[in-house]
Formats: C-alpha cells, sequence, structure tokens
C-alpha cells in the first residue's frame, strides 16, 4: 500500500525532509505531496543579503533546487499553493490555489510542518509605505533591488541591528549608499554581549555605518509621492530613500496552533528528538517553525538558521523514510560579516547565562589571527564564559577580522562534548604562522578563564 | 632556602618553561638558569620559510622573546653555552662557553631539558657542500638567505616533501628560482594518505614546482668552485644551484642518553603527563626532545611542533613552579600550506590505524569553503576515517585553497572528545554565506562517514 506524505513549506527543511524520505523510499511506497505558497523553493534566504549587495550577481544562484528538479525526483511540489487549514481528525490539510483561487482538501498517512518563520513586522505608522522592504525571501529581495533603483537619493536606513540588519548595511553601502542602522538596544548584534557588541558598533563606525542605538522606531513618514521619506525614532529623525526591515522574525506556527499543536514560549512547534511533534506519532516539523533545545541551557530557543533547518529536513526525512535519526539540540552558534569585520558567537551569554541559574567567570583577550610577524595577521577579541566551579565551557564570543568567525566552532565542538576550559588549553589545533599564533587565540582565552576560574573560588 | 632551576635549551620549551616558573616563584624562592648553545632564544622555527621567502622581512621578527629580555625577568639566559654532561647523581649539569671555550659544572635542584631535535642529515657525498642548507635555526635560515645570492643560477632543488619541504619549495618560489621537489616516497606529504598526497602533488605541479616522487638522493655533485651543482638520485639527476634538506628531525636526547634517562622508540625522552620524565622526580622534558602520547592511537609518538613545545613549557613551569598542570597528549594535528594551497590532517592515517589493529571505513568528499554562490567559494576535499562498528571518528584530512586548513580544528576537537561520526552530523558550526555552505565540509564527510560505517557492518 502506498502511503501518502504532505509536507508543508517548499524551502530548507521542507524540502530536505521530501529528498531525503524520496532517497529512502521510491514512489510506489510513499506518494511525497508538498506545498509551497510562494514562488520559489529550496532557496537560501541567508544569501539575500549578498544578492543585494551585489556579490552574486543573480537571484537563481540562490536556487539550490527548482521546482522542476524536485519533480523530476518524484515529489509532486505544489508552489503558489497554500495550506489553510490543517484537520488533524481526518488526516488532511486544505490548500488553496493562489493564482486560481481553487481550494482542495489532500489526505495524508503522515505530515511535515516546515512553514518557517514571518517578519515581526511591527505596527507602526508608514511600515507598508513604497520603499519600505522586509527581506525574508526571494521577492522581498528582488522588490528591494528595483527599491534601491527607483530611490530619490543614497540615503539608506536600517531598522534593527541583528544579523540581517548588519549584512543589509554592507549591502546596502555596496549599493552606495549612505547607510543609517537604527537600533533599539544599546548596541549593535544583541545576540552578543554589550561589552562585544560596542566592539561592533565601533567598527561599523569605522566603515562609515551609522549606527544609532536606544531608538526604536516610531512612525515612517513618506513625501508627496507616496515613498518613504524620514524614519522618526525615539531619538530622532533619519531622512531615508529607502528602509530596510531587520527587526527579527517569530514562528509562523498559526496554522499548528489553530490545530491544537504544541507551541513553545516562542511559539514555536515542540518536538521530540526525532522531530516529531510532542504527542504526534505521525507529525513532524522542523525548521524555522520550530524550536530547538539549547543543550548549553537546558531550555528551547528559536534559532531560525538555515542550517539547522537543513538538519531538520535530513532528521525527518531518513524516519519518515523508515530510518532512525535525531536532532539533539544546538549550542547557539552562529557567525556574521559586515564588510571585513567578522563576527561569531557560541553558547551562552551572560544574561543567557543568568537567567538559567547558572554562575560564571568571564575574560576577555586579544589576540590575532595569524603569528605576529605573517603578513595579514588581523587583531581579534575573543571573550569566554566559563562555570565557577566546574570550569565548564559556557560560551564564546569572537570580534575581529579575517579568519575570527569559523575559529568559533573550536568552542562549538568543546561545548557539545562539555569540555572545561582546563581541557581545551590542552586542545591540539592546527598550528602553522600563516593559519594561527603559536597559541591559537581560542586557547588563550581558555587560559586566562582556568586561572579565572581558579581565582574566582 | 632558594632552590635552583637549571634549563637546557632556550627555545620554546625551554623558555617558556623557565617564564611560567618565574611567574609563580620569584628569584628568591627559585634561581632560574637556562643553557643555550646558539645565538637565539625563544624564536618560530616554524617561521623560517617565510623569512627566507620574503614574508616576514626580517629574523628579529621571529624572535617572541631575547636573552636580555628574559634576563629582565630574573632568568640567568647563557647564550652560546652548550650543556655537554649531566652528572644525575651529583644533581649537576657541565656546561661550555663556546665562545672562551670555559668549562664549569652547574648544579641543580630541579631540571629541564629542552635540548630539541636535530636535523637527520644523510651521510650522502657532498652533503655539506656549500650551497646546501638545512632550516633548523636562524643561523641556518640566514646562511640559506646569503647562499641565495650567492648562487650562479636560479635552480633550486628542495630534497624532502614533508612540511619543511613544501614551504620550502614556496619560499625559493618565492625568491624567484625555480624549484625541484626530491621526494623518497611516492607522493608529497607523507603525513597523509597517498591518495590525498596525490592532490598536493597535483597542486605544486600547477604551482609550477616539479615533484619528483620516489626519488631518494644517492650523492651530490659539486663544481670547480666546489660549491652544489647537481643533486643525483635513484631516478635521475637534478641540477642545483642551491640545495635545502627537509630530510627531516630525530629527537636531540644524546646528553640524555649517555646519563642513562628513559627514551622511547623514536630516541623521545619519555615523560608523565606532567611532563616529569618518567622515574626521575625532580627532571622534566618538553619540546622536539620528548615524545608525546597520541590519544587516538594510544601510542608514542614523536611530533615536532611549536605549539606543543610551548604547551609543555607551560605545563612544566607551573609544576616546577608548586602549581599543576598536565599535557594529556596530542591528536596528530598539523597545518601547512603552499602557495595558496592549504594542507591539513588530525588523527591517524590509514597505515596508523591499521599498525594498531583498527578496522575503519574512510569517505572522501569534495565540497567548498563557502556557499557555493558566494564570491571566492574554494573547493577542498575532504577525507576521514572512522572506526568499524563503534563509528568513532579516526582521522581526517583536507586539502584545499583558502579555509580549508583551520577547518581541521573541528575535527581536532571532536577527536580529543571521542566523538563519533553520527555524532558530529549534529554539530552547531557556524554557518554564513561568506563562511560555509549550508552543511560544513567537515559535516558533509561526517554523513557519508555515518553512511559508510552503515554499510561496512
Amino acid at each position: 500500500m502506498t502511503e501518502r506524505l504532505v509536507v508543508i513549506g517548499g524551502d530548507a527543511a521542507g524540502m530536505s525532509a521530501a529528498s531525503q524520505a524520496r532517497r529512502l523510499k521510491g514512489p510506489g511506497e510513499l506518494e511525497i505531496v508538498a506545498f509551497e505558497r510562494g514562488h520559489f523553493s529550496s532557496y537560501s534566504a541567508c544569501g539575500i543579503p549578498y544578492w543585494v549587495g551585489g556579490d552574486v550577481a543573480a537571484r537563481d544562484e540562490l536556487i539550490a533546487r527548482s521546482p522542476e528538479e524536485h519533480r523530476a525526483r518524484d515529489i509532486d511540489l505544489r508552489m503558489r499553493t497554500e495550506v489553510t487549514a490543517l484537520d488533524l481528525d481526518r488526516q488532511r490539510v486544505r490548500s488553496r490555489d493562489l493564482e486560481s483561487g481553487a481550494e482542495e482538501w489532500t489526505g495524508f498517512d503522515k505530515l511535515v510542518i516546515a512553514t518557517g518563520a514571518r517578519p515581526l513586522r511591527p505596527p507602526l505608522p508608514g511600515i507598508d509605505a513604497p520603499g519600505v522592504h522586509g527581506v525574508q525571501n526571494l521577492d522581498d529581495g528582488q522588490a528591494l533591488l528595483d527599491s534601491l533603483g527607483l530611490a530619490r537619493g543614497r540615503r539608506a536606513v536600517v531598522v534593527g541591528a541583528g544579523y540581517i540588519g548588519v549584512e543589509m548595511a554592507e549591502a546596502l553601502l555596496g549599493r552606495g549608499f549612505e547607510v543609517t542602522v537604527l537600533n533599539r538596544g544599546e548596541q549593535p548584534m544583541a545576540t552578543l554581549d554589550p561589552d562585544m557588541g560596542r566592539l561592533v558598533h565601533a567598527a561599523m563606525d569605522g566603515l562609515g555605518i551609522t549606527t544609532v542605538g536606544s531608538s526604536p522606531v516610531t512612525k515612517i513618514l513618506t513625501g508627496a509621492d507616496g515613498r518613504v521619506r524620514v524614519v522618526a525614532t525615539e531619538a530622532g529623525e533619519y531622512p531615508a530613500d529607502v528602509v530596510v526591515l531587520g527587526t527579527g522574525v517569530v514562528p509562523e506556527t498559526s496554522l499548528a496552533r489553530a490545530a491544537g499543536l504544541p507551541l513553545g514560549v516562542y511559539d514555536g512547534l515542540l518536538t521530540d528528538l526525532s522531530m516529531r511533534v510532542r504527542g504526534h506519532g505521525n507529525i513532524w516539523a522542523g525548521g524555522d517553525c520550530v524550536e530547538v533545545l539549547d543543550l548549553v541551557s537546558g531550555r528551547e530557543r528559536h534559532v531560525p538558521l538555515g542550517t539547522h533547518a537543513n538538519k531538520h529536513g535530513q532528521v525527518i526525512g531518513s524516519n519518515v523514510g523508515g530510518g532512525y535519526a535525531t536532532f539533539p539540540g544546538v549550542v547557539g552558534t552562529a557567525v556574521s560579516k559586515v564588510c571585513d569585520l567578522e563576527i561569531a558567537r557560541t553558547g551562552l551569554r551572560e544574561k543567557d547565562a543568568r537567567a538559567v541559574g547558572l554562575q560564571y567567570v568571564t575574560v576577555t583577550i586579544e589576540s590575532t589571527s595569524r603569528a605576529g610577524y605573517y603578513p595579514g595577521a588581523a587583531l581579534m577579541t575573543v571573550k569566554m564564559l566559563a562555570e565557577r566551579r566546574t570550569g565548564r565551557l559556557l560560551g564564546v564570543q569572537i570580534v575581529g577580522r579575517e579568519g575570527a568567525a569559523k575559529r568559533v566552532d573550536i568552542a562549538a565542538v568543546a561545548l557539545t562534548a562539555g569540555m572545561t576550559v582546563e581541557a581545551m588549553t590542552a586542545l591540539d589545533l592546527g598550528y602553522a604562522p600563516p593559519f594561527s599564533p603559536v597559541w591559537d587565540p581560542v586557547l588563550v582565552a581558555a587560559r586566562k578563564a582556568v586561572a579565572a576560574v581558579r581565582a574566582a573560588g
């Protein structure tokens, strides 16, 4: 008997799950129907800033697998088709063809929910004016690119100084705009501790990007032509020919909520380790619509990142296809850049540690990416948190130039393994003058952390 | 009562030990006398190829701390003074001032042996001819640089295709020489498996470096002026205006041997985890003169690397100074480059695994350093070994361009933690298009290794 798998969402998590399930089960065993309300499947949303900035020439380079390619693998991917209801009792989904308006029910034996995230668009006056753009999907990216061409002048305002905000600042700078980033918090990159965020702030200043902290937007004013003209904040008014919103996302779980599926404190779906929705034997969920276990804090978090979505899809597809795989959780690794400034973090920030009752020490060191005497050696600052008494590594943040970001992987693996900072000082990391000082910056931080743990008693 | 610490060897391990001991104990508690037979203290031997090649402008940039700086920290560092005998019964060392010839005995309460390694200089006819150079220390580097100026033509031959050999090939290329590397083995970089060495070979060809495998040198012929002219091998004769020997090193342990201290199969001193020489309560040893425990194979190895020497010194100094530290061992990480080709390895090669009775699977994948669509994405090849049945990671080798080498650190930490390749597939590594594909190349290899372990049964 052929079972039917229905997948809601045609991007990373959903289509990875479909593809992996198809690898394990042929069309005679498993029929796969996938619904995607947008125009594109399996694309890299993370690549949008680089397309907007001109580093990536064409939109289609961001598409990993087109609908036709999925269909050639016997996945019935229905584009521009939105799932509007979930009927768990009768195991079916209701969908609407967004072109024709036609609706229908499709039954399922197994269901994958990969509905992603939706942007947090604050309900401000003027937020929907022409010239104000989100950068959530490829259509958004194209609209923004078109808008850049229409802009009267070259003043761009980015709202929000998180990953998307700083990446879009680079992109707009690359397009010749004068860029102002307006930030609700005091320092950019709230995913870092404020002392590390301050380094990002200073570096952005150096790149010619104006970053204004503590400036929540109150309204967006338009000109006579209806296009955006000024962004007003509690801190002042900023002229703008184009505005990009990098104000975060929340899990897109309205269907799941209506169907009574379990959601966490961040409104993300809750799953078990096999990515099965808790309490539901034949429903899986993955990607930006779920919460994941943070292995360091022991709490669920919402971490919308393509790399997790792909892993979730892989795990779901294996389990749906009769194999076995789990997603144990995350340690909170993220890397980013603004021009030549690299920004990385993993594990807990100070406030995360406090929130779960952990006592900790912190150390901050400066070192270089290569031997000090080797050409191109670039400064980096490494901050490390270790648990008081046990010395267990809790988190690392790195801000620097070339070679800074991916060094955080050392700490990501050490966190996963539950290493102490003392154990880290003995790590046998790659050393040669073009690649590292004789003590890698992460080891320098670990050595100082050992001393701090001892001193804290 | 003031104790006296005697340190034999004024480079990385010895002077790190002395400096760390001094941090913990002032001159009123601990007198420190250090002997160095050369002209330089605490220098980066690993940096010599880059000085010879011109990336590093001046010799003194390679000196981390001069004799005067050590002396300013109350370390009685005696340069150009060779220790000629070790009298363990009477706890004293005999030294000779190489300038004046004066000899004397110096008593010790604690002793650190950091005598380093000496080059393996095969006893071939002509090996001592002018124009034939080792690159072991700064004097060698200066002699080679002088010799490059004196060379009649621009043909350089490098004997040996290990780390030093390939790095010197780059350096000589940088100085405008036509470079031939003569290698005893079939492929360069015997620290890699031959299939990965083949990639290095091909890349060196592409860089214009001729690499001749299976060509052990039989003699070196000189011209009428006495300078080197031709290198003869079993495979043929190669004209040479200058010759650089990269034929490896062995532990310099003649003093230790004469004193009856325990040596291993590679002639390196054997220590316990605190770097104390086995069976000797007041003698420590570290750096290139010791053998270290390979944590993956469980065997002792000789791994002459500055990064280990510095760690040894740190551990020894802590213990000598009344603190406590250990050096648990290595996993065999090494990184190198030839021009823009990056080469990295950690853990066991296939023959290492076989030698200790491990059954394993191997996988090799190609991926890129950045998202495929991001400018500068460079190909890399990752080979991974995992134990049969358990799936425990045994080793990783990487050959590629920018961003390849330091990725090996992910595997180095995973090896230290004893991770399986299955656990590795869930690692939360830094992802953003400028830094990695959505699946980091190491994760792509791990996924393939999981399948290979399963298939091997």
